[in-house]
């Protein structure tokens, strides 16, 4: 059982730690983005330094208060937020922001947790090099919480999730003692790979400080275009095709629906629709190419096969970076236009790329059983992984379908988990999936999972009830 | 404390299992390829099934019987072969070598733990993929074993180590227990990652018993090229040129030093040599483009701008494939010619990419104090991966230097070290180099695996000494 933190214990830790270290708690820090989870907190600590993450740690667990690590707060599933329980202290990274170095000819990177992925992006610029790593909330998330949920994005299809970008990571364990494994090495046999135990176990293991990140050279040349494809199969053969025909260069395939659009025009009237009569499919591709190469041409290759071949109907390749950035600009607003339409329930799912025909075919009807809903299906499809948002009729709201929630939720999760996907493709478990994850996982993977957090975790103190259930 | 194997744990077994499962024990299973171990074996069992694997784990965890897994028998650090302890039972996975399902479309391949690396390839081929992890002991390694020592070999720079090729794992957990987690996503953040905690823990953590594996789109076209490079630090600098100009179409950059050549020249004097007045540094990459792009002439270019720049003074551009596979060839046969010179100590390590020129700078002086030898330092340099024998001069024996090989190895392992480098970039622990582990490993990476290794394998069945050392 934890104890909440007490004068007693923040006396202690003043005694040791700088004056800055000790934070007036304000309500961004209990808060999160969906307004779902209400936090508490008994403190707010901002370590500056990882021996200043290893004393507080230790402090914690010798007094058995719970720590819940905070980065860029911009999770989706509540894995920052700790609604009830013994208050626990809140362990901010936001002044570990320091790149300790670049390694350009190494293609490495060396970040403090705290450390926002845009000015990561830009130091990798100015190095001359791209850390792919790309999503919505770039402006504030931070690398810890990134690795410590394994983030997505829109690039993974060609670089891979967070973790595949990451090659070493330095760490506070719940001992307190600090795992040094900040190496920069690509390969690496030496045992059991901690790194990506840490990696999307969303700080329930311990607190990741720091990290080596992975840059990759930028392509020369970059290009995008939308393009109307036929239906959802349709979008997985021209996935083949174009990888067939550009390999890895083929850096995002992004699936847009009608109803994106739809909610675009009503809610951000001043983002300019790509469409004067809406496809019902819309796939965004974007190219990356080496030196000498054409993406335009590229692009327009791929259009040509893929209309004799009946994939696609029309077709919009961007002339110039600008408009690319329009493209891209209508896709990543998307998120935003759903919010403002207010979601009775939202679904970060994946299935086998093969499936995903299937899971929209059967979606649709499967929720018309339970009631008459506007669907926003959208995303990674070159991942397979989509985000499959219902919403009331127009004119309704979400509060009218509150009731339904939770059988919306289990009705797309069942057929998730029955074509063999996953409940949570890219922003992890938090508390908001905890009873998902007792649901649908395999028993001997939750068992292995309970014994791995008792055994580096006895008194339950890293993020208790995130992930798992905390101990009573 | 283990038990060893007994008649009645094998008439227990035998009550349930097919006669099949029961094995003669033949030397092949207590040997390995550099000849350092012999092994013991109570029993050899060759389970056709998972449940029957579960069945062999669930009885000898029962009577706390130790278990070897035992794959292609190609490891080079002793993994599959347990020389001393109470002779434990040998699980071959030889019968259950099927390809379950090969998905084009997904570019996924399921594949069960005997599968031969090379079968694997094929069947991938067949589609029109390519599964691009490939090694010099292909025709007999299988995909158990490959995953459990997580591989690397010469497409690691483009493709990634045999981790990264894979989706997700089916196995076997100390207790008996089935983890069914064979699911065919790109993305899947549903806690923590068990798939990467079992692959590279060298069998100590549970069986693998079947792999879902990522294939890719095989390059429309290959090239390859001999390059005679200035020095290593050449090599590095050639290759970030060649990663701006060819972005990921390198596919491999392996080095390769004179003394190579000479052993090969020596051993193996049917091996066409590329050089009549060999550099002491040669590169060998390997491009793999998409349609429309010509390897040559992007070698040709490359070539140009590296001779522009000083880095290479000569080089040699496969006129053909089959001038190509010559190539290859000559890398491929270097561990051989080797073996058959005899090397006093051989170590896999890699380093930071921008220590090599350092590692190889110091090696040679510090290894000359400790006596006279002949260093043959080559590999996949791309991954900062270097194979570094040593090797007595012409006319003596390994065995006339048994007594320095200790130093021999604290100097490399040291020196590797002090670079921030792994002292098993590629091969693993196994049981060769556990000491090494506890030297060099970092103490609460060493704590925290003996935490997860206590926590999933409470008697320490699986694997006994393998990795971490065996309770006593």
């Amino acid at each position: 059982m934890l104890n909440p933190v007490t004068d007693d214990l923040l006396d202690q830790l003043r005694a040791t730690l700088p004056p800055a270290t000790f934070r007036e708690m304000t309500p961004a820090y209990l808060e999160e983005p969906r307004g779902r989870y209400q936090g508490q907190g008994g403190a707010l600590l901002a370590p500056a330094t990882t021996p200043e993450v290893a004393a507080i740690v230790r402090a914690c667990a010798q007094a058995r208060v719970g720590i819940v690590p905070f980065g860029g707060g911009t999770g989706l599933v509540g894995g920052q937020i700790q609604p009830e329980g013994p208050a626990p202290v809140i362990l901010s990274l936001e002044r570990m922001r320091a790149i300790r170095a670049v390694h350009p000819s190494e293609n490495v990177l060396v970040a403090e947790a705290g450390a926002i992925l845009a000015d990561v992006q830009v130091a990798a610029e100015e190095a001359g090099r791209l850390f792919p790593l790309s999503l919505a909330s770039e402006g504030s998330a931070r690398i810890g919480g990134l690795l410590s949920t394994n983030a997505g994005g829109v690039n993974v299809l060609r670089y891979g999730n967070a973790r595949d970008l990451c090659l070493g990571v330095e760490a506070v364990l719940p001992d307190g003692s600090v795992l040094h494994g900040l190496k920069r090495l690509r390969k690496d046999n030496t045992g059991y790979d901690l790194r990506h135990l840490l990696i999307g176990a969303e700080g329930s293991l311990g607190i990741i400080t720091a990290a080596a990140l992975k840059l990759v050279p930028p392509p020369a040349a970059a290009g995008a275009a939308l393009l109307a494809v036929r239906d959802p199969a349709a979008a997985l053969e021209l996935l083949a095709m174009a990888q067939a025909q550009i390999g890895e260069g083929v850096s995002a395939f992004e699936l847009i629906h009608r109803m994106g659009l739809d909610f675009l025009a009503e809610t951000m009237p001043d983002i300019r629709q790509p469409w004067s009569d809406p496809p019902e499919w819309t796939v965004l591709i974007d190219l990356g190419l080496g030196a000498g190469q054409d993406p335009g041409a590229a692009l327009e290759r791929l259009f040509a096969a893929a209309f004799e071949a009946g994939l696609v109907s029309d077709g919009l390749i961007a002339q110039s970076q600008a408009q690319r950035i329009d493209f891209w600009t209508l896709r990543e607003s998307i998120p935003l236009a759903n919010r403002r339409i207010g979601a009775i329930s939202s679904h970060d799912i994946s299935v086998p790329l093969s499936a995903i025909p299937e899971l929209i075919a059967r979606g649709g009807p499967a929720l018309a059983e339970i009631g008459n809903f506007r669907i926003n299906c959208f995303g990674h499809v070159g991942d397979g992984n989509l985000h499959y948002n219902v919403f009331p009729r127009p004119g309704e709201t979400r509060a009218q379908h509150e009731n339904k929630r939770t059988a919306i939720k289990a009705c797309v999760h069942d057929l998730v988990h029955d074509l063999g996907g996953s409940v949570s493709a890219e922003h992890g478990v938090g508390r908001l999936k905890v009873e998902d994850l007792e649901r649908y996982a395999d028993p001997a993977k939750l068992a292995a999972m309970r014994a791995i957090k008792d055994a580096l975790d006895p008194a339950g103190i890293m993020n208790p009830g995130a992930v798992l259930r905390a101990l009573s």
